[in-house]
């Protein structure tokens, strides 16, 4: 059993905050030294998350409405930020400086390019200087940089459920760039826990509905990271749907493949890529992967299929927007930080 | 008010044989001569489906196991068949042979060339002789031959939210025929009322998946009907996905447009096309077509983008599958078949 | 055909709002000539709500933020109050001053008592003097009422599916009063169209709660009308349930029989009071009602049961809180008060 | 860490036989030496269950088509019985003959008087001989017969979410056990995962309804068990309904305290009898139990109101259906069998 560490968890009273504090609280190596939300302040923890009562720690800890020096002085080694984009900055620079190590859930790291980001957020970034220090948290791409980094940029269930399945095939050239278009489903959680009408049981249940398109603000790490991974500036038609389910997302993912590549090699890349990884499956046989296999865990499954009438394939991945594509990804990169099995608390 | 025209549902023990015989028990210009359904004869209307107890006629019209020369016998002059695949072709021979004029909601009809039916279906099909007599029933762009027609095949949830929205710029020419690709979300009861494990809430609800890919049959309806529009061979991606809503289709159309046309062609090719059409709506601003706002209506909700930066347009449709993607397009059949407004007993 | 009559809709964003809307807009004798939201204001009805787009008058009706001098100027006979309580009685003084005939959706005026009123809402009545004159709009126990009433209130889901089964049988004397026990089972929608964190979807979905036991507001009027029937001071024990659906409403009622009574007697007193009630309908045989089977429609569904091992009868009713729970039931006392069939605009 | 006890799992391909094995392969103290299901004989656990890819074993576990010798010779000490009702006393006779211990999740074993059986499952007992050896699998009320028990007859949902309450308040003569009534509300994983269409997404969905009632099979071992705490025969009004989340119960209990019991000596009982209990959470302040708070964990949540206008106490309980409601009851009987800490694998 690896040794405890002490962590902060900031900004916790959202749902992927709360799904990290649950991982967080049953987590072998960690210890939550400091939990953070100005809007619970004073509060013990399973006051606030009642679904946590009865679990070792749950009644002791209590929410502080702690700035970066108070957080610095729980003696917290590593902070995880679950703080709505912009806010995450504000505290990541001055724990770094502090000493550190940062895991943060937002968008506000995730690009390397400043000018990228004042493009697609609307306003020029908060601290362009670290942009080039911090790790793109995605371990089955990124390991040896999360390894050593003092931030990591943990991505989010788009670009998660995208790049996975079609990075390796980029790198290996397998699908022409400009042909690939995305459709992903996404559960109502990943819009987080905000009083908006248009989250509302009643406007969401029996329906579904396109936002976003076509330019969703996520478009720009993933055109980043597909860019990296195919040597040339990739641009990608990208359609998110908000499907009534709570936690789930399906990516769809339509490409040509390059001129004399057999379908086939998608399952060789794919099986070079990934077979060492715990968290990414391969769906077999005929079925597809499902939300509902994927639910509550940190697994992302893969499937594709070879439409030979068009000559296009398709690839299908499924996740839990709230763990692999959000706070499970992030104790993946805690763990490959503190150097423990990356599955360590995930299983 | 219409003179009302004697009809008769033949198997309207299903999802949209229920649908049916709400819109046409409250149709002014329809009366019910014959409900027949194999597994429910002998037992009232209201005591099979509850929810349509106090009614007018409710509880006098029964459930009927008939052949069709008791269909006949009945003096309906129409017979709508909501019964599965290949089922609906033996009772359609002999009743328009006995003079009435047939509405199927099955996919026996649809299609022009029985060697595609043989292919998509897997087995012959057993009236090809009828296939070149029948009107492929999607009112928007077959009014004439419906109207005229004995045997109208109506068609279905998936042909319709694509071929809407896409046929009147295929035939404009608007869009690179080869460039196609298709999602759509379905609510569960376009699988039908049947016993069936994957089928059942708690495998449902919370999960989405794929399913039917890469080979759907009713591509090849869909496909038909864009070479068509088209004037060549038109071979699209479609991938069906099915998520936890009872109504609804959700349909999303990547495609390019033909070199030298501005995406703004495709409002103007739809307003030419749609301006006079009841059911067709375009959703305007901002929003998109949702499930919820075509829910139990006959409508279908179309709007476009155009995403500059991969030069692709994106369509988007929605309807209830059970309305304007089964019975409500039937019933608009009929009104157009008898001369009445399409809108009647549909608004 | 009935005689157009001019009408009012005053605060009609909300889903009881909404729902009234797309029942007088389709309604023979009503005339839209008026409606407001402040929210709202300016805006064409059919960009407020896109399902009613396509609708007659859908796009030329727009929301105004009117006084209720402007809405007397407007000529209608009739308003409909769709405000929250409290708000409904500052609109409804004036209008009735200016003579217009008021249906009231809140529960302003359902009480006679005014005391009974500040101990529950916890402020006094703004109007007490107007309490006497409102009639209470359940037509099934109060039709001669309603139909000469200037003011009537009309009772929401709660008091209905709870007066609808128990009136008749405490007139009769048929149970025992202090018995009565009821849990209710109500959809989303009837907490309304609010930004509030506990009706987001993920916080529903997946979920039931109870809330406002033991003394929920609406116990007052439940009581004040068991009384009633009873000819004695009746308190009852009751329940409300959130549970995961938009509409629906089921309760569920336990009660002693009076002794000597056999429980027969329940189904004597509700055909003699129910046989001429278009909306009250009998589940027989061993069904049960669901919420299913009055989704989107007027009725209200009826069943009992006999425990026969502990003496108890169980009673059962479901309704759309929507429906009959709101915005039909305040059609139907519509109809009533212009002499039409009370089913207009409602199968 | 516990040393690890062979175990088999009989007919795992239902809902709770899925929620078992989920539990067991993560469980530190129990090895799955056998696997069983008529069903899915041959096949791999994670080609049967998608779900458990990737995590330990589940692709080397294969389902097994096992008669009791079979099962028997696998080494397994301890056997989960998941099968239907009536098959289970099948396999637990020659197990136990064997010398397995057996933990039995139908209600084969619940009853102590094979007549109560009769009248209620509607046939003889098949092995009446075993009823009195069984001990009642409550850890909470049974704690010591279960540690020793050769046969444990873990209890369901219903009788669990209501038993748990009640106990300790009859026990201590609170309540008039004649004045008890009960609202239960189920998912619908509880009906099992059978191909029943009143079972389908599109049936249950946007629905909620009653069964069962008056005389449900369960009320056999409530009131067994509640004649038990009270020390004379308990009857009690029970009505179940089915509302549409997959996984969760919420039971709400209606009564009448005894003579001078004040409502306050609820909680002296509670806090007295479950102090201890690791899975019992006493729900406080204004909030009432949810089903989301419990799912997927093995607590049941209490709390309590006292309705002084008639002098009714109400009790609430929640749990999660395949939880505590069932897999989770065996796994925590299991570990008092084993001598390990209830909680082991349950937290």
């Amino acid at each position: 059993m690896p040794v405890k560490r002490k962590i902060a968890i900031v900004g916790a009273s959202g749902y992927s905050g709360e799904e990290l504090v649950g991982l967080l609280l049953r987590h072998p190596g960690a210890e939550i030294a400091c939990l953070t939300s100005r809007s619970e302040a004073g509060r013990a923890l399973d006051s606030v998350f009642p679904r946590f009562r009865g679990l070792p720690q749950a009644d002791t800890i209590r929410f502080v409405n702690s700035g970066t020096a108070e957080i610095a002085a729980s003696g917290a080694e590593f902070a995880f930020l679950a703080l709505p984009h912009g806010l995450a900055a504000e505290f990541a620079v001055p724990l770094l400086q502090a000493g550190l190590r940062v895991i943060d859930l937002s968008a506000d790291f995730r690009l390397r390019d400043a000018s990228v980001y004042a493009e697609f957020y609307g306003h020029a970034h908060p601290a362009p200087d670290l942009l080039p220090t911090a790790a793109y948290g995605l371990p089955e791409f990124r390991r040896d940089e999360i390894r050593r980094a003092a931030l990591v940029a943990a991505p989010g269930c788009y670009p998660t459920s995208i790049l996975v399945p079609l990075v390796p095939l980029l790198r290996r050239r397998l699908l022409k760039p400009a042909s690939i278009t995305i459709t992903a489903l996404s559960g109502v959680s990943g819009a987080g826990r905000k009083a908006d009408i248009s989250l509302l049981f009643a406007e969401c249940n029996e329906s579904a509905r396109v936002y976003g398109a076509p330019k969703h603000r996520h478009l720009s790490e993933i055109e980043q990271e597909l860019s990296d991974a195919a040597g040339e500036t990739v641009r990608v038609t990208f359609t998110p749907h908000l499907i009534p389910v709570t936690r789930g997302m399906l990516a769809t993912i339509y490409a040509a493949p390059e001129e004399g590549i057999q379908p086939e090699a998608i399952e060789t890349a794919w099986r070079e890529q990934f077979a060492p990884e715990p968290f990414v499956r391969r769906v077999e046989g005929d079925r597809f992967p499902t939300m509902a296999d994927v639910a509550r865990t940190n697994f992302i499954d893969l499937a594709w299929r070879h439409d030979a009438r068009t000559g296009r394939v398709i690839l299908f991945s499924a996740q839990d927007n709230l763990m692999k594509g959000a706070s499970g990804q992030a104790v993946q990169c805690f763990n490959a930080m503190i150097g423990a099995a990356e599955t360590t608390g995930l299983l």
